[in-house]
């Protein structure tokens, strides 16, 4: 039986190295890391600099790194000289040097045998064992257990071990470190380094150029006595034992160390680092790890889902979901999930739409606690949509294309911060759904409100009135195809800045209905009045649709097929490359091509709107000019090929999707975090034919299973109700285990679901 | 009579100091020099670093300095981190520091009288006079003439004057320095500052980042025996002399400087600086200023143009006139005139298609062999421009937008760089402008014709045919009117592309005739066959021209007025700024804005090609439309005003455009050199109502004089023939200074010029 439940790497090879660094990264939400070695590499320092010019399209070089050190609390961010406000990579704290007779560790020239890494998804934890054939003649076998506790989410546990197996006396040596010797995107982000040494725990603390204090606390400890001294630099502070190991004997080291800010305790971080440091010490590897695991143990309860038949796909889903539970920050709505999942520089951890239309529904359905935490985000940086939408001229709120933590652009390429412009209606759908998912939450709609209308209001002054043809037109916006940068009248942005208006309207009238009084004092903040709504219903309404209606063809653009059709036999004949890296962006710009679904993915958030003639035509019209650049584009052509019950093709570009970061070379500046929410939604409301809040007021459920799968199993939310549904190819079982009745559609039979109980469907 | 040949200041104020360091910059084309003070300023040093990002239309804000130091020989250019290749600010050759009993010379805290800055535009020399009441109470006439000289172009000559007026003895101290303490964009290029101070001159030699090495060396003499002392430090060197003047005395300070670079001359650039100022101290300051005034005299015998009755426009005239003619590197077609004139950073010392359309006609009416070898430029850049096709994926030459000496592409704006495609065949029409004001050069045709095939070949694939309409199209282009970036069709691109390749093979044609051998040589070369030649007449026949025969309306492009239209009276309340510091570029973008005349600019390439009534529906149509926030804009509306008869217009556009540098904190960051060429033109084809070579194979004289102006005379060159035209309201009287009888059409008679004969019309 394969392991469905761990990423295995059998064989270190440096040249994937940093695949392996982003695919196993471990964390809380709250504390990431990338799974970089304890002992790091040789010839391979962390503090170079460089000048990062965000490049065009696919063609940005980065420099080599045999490994990128990554150590993030989102939220922690500062200014970038080119790349706009950042998250920072802050000091690492995984740091544990082992020597053996004067040799280093080192997985490059150390003989090593019996090689095996492996995260463990079910507990996030990072393990590494191998045997050590040292130079002085010594056989070792070390093991590493690595984790950011799920609990303490401050707090990173490393237990080494190390047994002698056999050959002379191993004279140890370790060094556990704190390490500001590191850079983000090349440029040090630290105004400066203090540190502590004299007691422990060692402090490292660290004041970045936003003025945010960050703090890191080690600890060490053994279980044979080792002594510890410190070790103080400039710019990093470690920990130095040494101990002699005999054959047959073995030792257990564990490093306990914490990192925190001032954006995330009240008083000085470094106190609160060394207590954090302290207490998890006190309690012991063990008893830090089982608390840990028993927090995953009820995340995976919430959003586990078994494919029968296919072990390859179970284990791509699994990394898919583990790193958006890992990097969900649950309790704090000052942050979202950054299009990098916090382990990789190349998005600067800044939110994108990703969020809102791609993750956020893996949450809705699964934990729709943390979902609304997510969505909350939005609301939380409603003063920085604001002031983007001023710095454009407008009044109302403008979401960032690439929003900081305060909402602010920071996109350094202005085609898309100026007009990729349907991110704004991508946050009022998100809240719209995350509404929906929990519409008894008053304070929430109160909040989604003013988000809603503030958007609204900049579309209203986003649109051009046309006289002749009595309609609103948005003129040079780029919808989700960004290889179409100027359109005039984006089908998916015209569609989506309509619903925008519209759900401003209809939220404010439930929010009136709901909470009267709520409704007036956020009327009154908004000085919204009875005109204005009529304004917002009215400009949605007219609001143009570009529909060929002989064709029976959604129009990309209005001005899509006016563009050059591009032979991509001549100017892509090595696919193993996105397109973009083989033409330039001056022919993308002026091609019929698409960098990922743009009519298919407005068609995924509004099935109700089109039929299945509509969706044959779209996607067998764009299907031949979309070169899938985006991680973004397959998982909605899985989706939409799946409703029209194309399961082979859905199937295939399923498992390319979600398997997407497993592949080499990839994940390596981080894991494709949209695209795992995205395969999860093709899964789930294509395969297994679940409808969303979006679609349906009632729970329908369709299956269209792929045809090599015995089954799909899985924990699912509907309106607070958890249930269970396991399908198989002739019959879907829904266990009820909320606590109220709830009306369904299963294979188009309307029923009525009882709590505890089980229902089936031939 | 006012003083029309000086530009001058009479009370220093420090706000405006950057303003007169471009204004009255000073060189002789191959080095040029900013009017800053040769003691400077206090506070104010020159090696401030700071990180440059190019940024959109007018958002870009500078850092704030007193003075902006700038010594430049065009063609030594280095890599900036942003902003690509750009022209070196090169070390400061003009210091002079004076002291009196302790005080240094500080025009912000001295005690100065009798203050008169000016800059002699006949000359070149810049002058400066005050009295100094100096602390200790000493009365001292100070005067400094500086000048680089016209003759030995790589000397600068400076005189420093004092007399003392009264009062107490001062003790006199000065230090010359050559300074290497300067930044190029808040960048330092220098690899390494050699110094030698041992022997005079003391030298100072930077090897750049681009591996030129580039020299200075200067020597000071007195005429009192002041004895020099060196004072080397690490990135300077200063000589230092002191002696005491009392009453009634006076002092003179040459201090004589050169500097050269591994790109003008083979042997060490430090040995041969050396040898130039140890000449030039040889010949002394008289006879250096002799020479070089010659040379100035003959410059402005060949292009200067009275205006009768307008002093303030002479003035302006003059001013850009001299600005052309201190820019232009007379031989060494490896340069052209940069956008600021090699008189400021803000361009990057790059050449736009300023170059070709703007000011090279200047040259070949008044001096054609400096017309020819500023038009060699795009033949000795020929392979740059090839290596940019090839960086796109065309075959061919694509010039840059912002071209370096290598003709590479260095624009850090992508929408220019991508997709003002015209300048391609703005360079096709310099050449053949350049090949009709000499026809008989065959090594020039055969140069411009190998540009013009590989520009022809690029624009064949640029184009998109349109099968249903049998026609090209150029889809995704800016044409000169840059707040409308992304058309398709182009009136002026699609003209001038088709233009482009109508001369390719006009001029091979030509070229077969006149030297067969060459024309197979290069054919060879080029492995251009008849069928290639016969593609691009057909694609010239059959690219589209967007026209309204109804309005008799040239569009600007296809979508054009598709866009928003943008209430000034709203957006841009204060005409004082620019209409782009007012409205976010996303809304320029979208709206029927133009920043300068497109269609006008296309009509003042053609005007043949377009009769009056379509001229006024353009002018009409598009100058409520247009922000002129070019300053291309102005000069060609008071063109085609003056064609239209609108002459109060065309003189209250012309006046704005001719006077602009002289406007408050312009010329700061450098002078608009292409707007003083466009000047000229406007001038000489409007008003003066001369034809060009491109518009009619007959010189033509039509005067539309200003309604002010009593009498217009200018030197003019046709065809090679010298003519001295005067030209009063109601007589025009041609005198041929040349050799050859030549045909002309003056006031609508056709007529024969005679050499040595002054023929008058009525």
């Amino acid at each position: 039986m394969p392991d469905t439940w761990s990423i295995v790497e059998s064989d270190f090879e440096v040249a994937h190295n940093r695949h392996y660094e982003g695919l196993m990264a471990i964390g809380s939400g709250t504390l990431a890391q990338r799974a970089s070695l304890e002992e790091g590499l040789s010839d391979d320092p962390q503090d170079r600099e460089y000048l990062r010019i965000m490049g065009n399209v696919s063609v940005e070089q980065f420099p080599s790194f045999k490994s990128r050190v990554g150590t993030y609390l989102p939220g922690v961010v500062g200014p970038h000289p080119t790349c706009g406000e950042q998250m920072i990579n802050l000091p690492a704290i995984h740091g544990l040097v082992t020597y053996a007779g004067g040799e280093r560790l080192d997985m490059e020239s150390s003989r090593i045998a019996d090689y095996r890494r492996h995260l463990d998804l079910r507990r996030g934890h990072l393990i590494r064992e191998l045997t050590w054939l040292t130079r002085t003649g010594s056989r070792l076998g070390v093991r590493f257990d690595r984790f950011i506790s799920a609990s303490r989410r401050h707090v990173m546990a490393l237990r080494c071990t190390v047994r002698h197996l056999g050959g002379r006396p191993a004279e140890l040596r370790f060094l556990g470190t704190l390490d500001a010797e590191v850079r983000t995107n090349g440029f040090d982000h630290f105004r400066s380094v203090d540190i502590t040494g004299q007691h422990e725990p060692i402090t490292l603390a660290v004041r970045a150029n936003s003025g945010i204090e960050v703090a890191a606390a080690a600890l060490l400890t053994s279980d044979r006595g080792v002594l510890w001294s410190v070790d103080v630099q400039p710019r990093w502070v470690g920990c130095r034992g040494s101990i002699t190991l005999e054959s047959g004997q073995s030792l257990t080291v564990d490093k306990f160390a914490a990192l925190t800010s001032s954006q995330h305790v009240s008083g000085p971080p470094v106190d609160v680092a060394r207590k954090l440091v302290w207490d998890a010490a006190a309690a012991g590897f063990e008893r830090l790890a089982a608390e840990s695991d028993a927090v995953w143990e009820r995340r995976w309860q919430q959003t586990d889902v078994v494919i029968e038949g296919d072990p390859a796909s179970q284990l791509a889903l699994r990394t898919a979901l583990y790193h958006l539970l890992r990097a969900a920050v649950e309790d704090d709505p000052r942050c979202a999930i950054d299009a990098k999942a916090a382990c990789g520089e190349a998005y600067c951890g800044r939110y994108f739409w990703d969020s809102d239309i791609f993750m956020l529904p893996v949450f809705l359905y699964t934990r729709p606690e943390v979902g609304k935490t997510l969505a909350r985000f939005r609301i939380s940086s409603l003063e920085g949509a604001r002031r983007n939408a001023r710095r454009y001229g407008y009044c109302g709120a403008k979401y960032a294309w690439e929003s900081s933590p305060s909402g602010d652009e920071h996109c350094p390429n202005w085609q898309y911060a100026d007009h990729q412009v349907h991110v704004t209606a991508d946050v009022a759908y998100g809240l719209v759904h995350a509404h929906r998912a929990d519409s008894g939450d008053r304070e929430f709609l109160r909040q989604a409100v003013e988000v809603l209308v503030e958007a609204a209001r900049y579309w209203c002054q986003r649109v051009t009135y046309v006289p002749e043809r009595d309609r609103y037109e948005l003129l040079m916006v780029m919808g989700p195809d960004e290889y179409t940068p100027f359109s005039r009248n984006n089908a998916y942005t015209n569609r989506l800045a309509a619903f925008g208006l519209t759900a401003a309207v209809e939220l404010w009238r439930e929010l009136e209905d709901a909470d009267p009084d709520g409704a007036e004092r956020v009327g009154k903040r908004l000085t919204l009045e009875a005109q204005e709504l009529a304004r917002f219903t009215e400009v949605a309404r007219k609001i143009y649709f570009p529909y060929d209606p002989a064709r029976r063809l959604v129009l990309q653009s209005d001005d899509f097929f006016g563009y050059e059709r591009l032979d991509f036999d001549r100017w892509w004949p090595d696919r193993s490359k996105p397109l973009g890296a083989c033409v330039s962006q001056e022919r993308l710009y002026r091609s019929q091509v698409l960098k990922q679904a743009d009519v298919l993915q407005l068609m995924a958030l509004f099935p109700q709107e089109f039929d299945a003639e509509q969706m044959r035509v779209a996607y067998e019209t764009y299907l031949p000019l979309t070169c899938h650049d985006s991680s973004l584009s397959k998982p909605v052509h899985a989706l939409i090929a799946a409703w029209l019950g194309r399961q082979d093709e859905a199937l295939r570009f399923w498992k390319e999707s979600v398997s997407l970061d497993l592949q080499p070379d990839q994940a390596a500046e981080g894991v494709h975090a949209a695209c795992a929410g995205a395969s999860w939604q093709a899964l789930m409301f294509g395969f297994a034919g679940l409808s969303s809040y979006m679609q349906s007021e009632t729970l329908a459920i369709n299956p269209r299973l792929a045809p090599d799968w015995s089954g799909l199993r899985f924990p699912f939310v509907w309106r607070g109700q958890p249930l269970y549904v396991d399908i198989e190819p002739a019959r879907v079982a829904v266990q009820h285990r909320g606590r109220r009745p709830l009306e369904a559609i299963v294979r188009g039979q309307r029923c009525r679901l009882t709590p505890g109980q089980t229902s089936f469907f031939g």
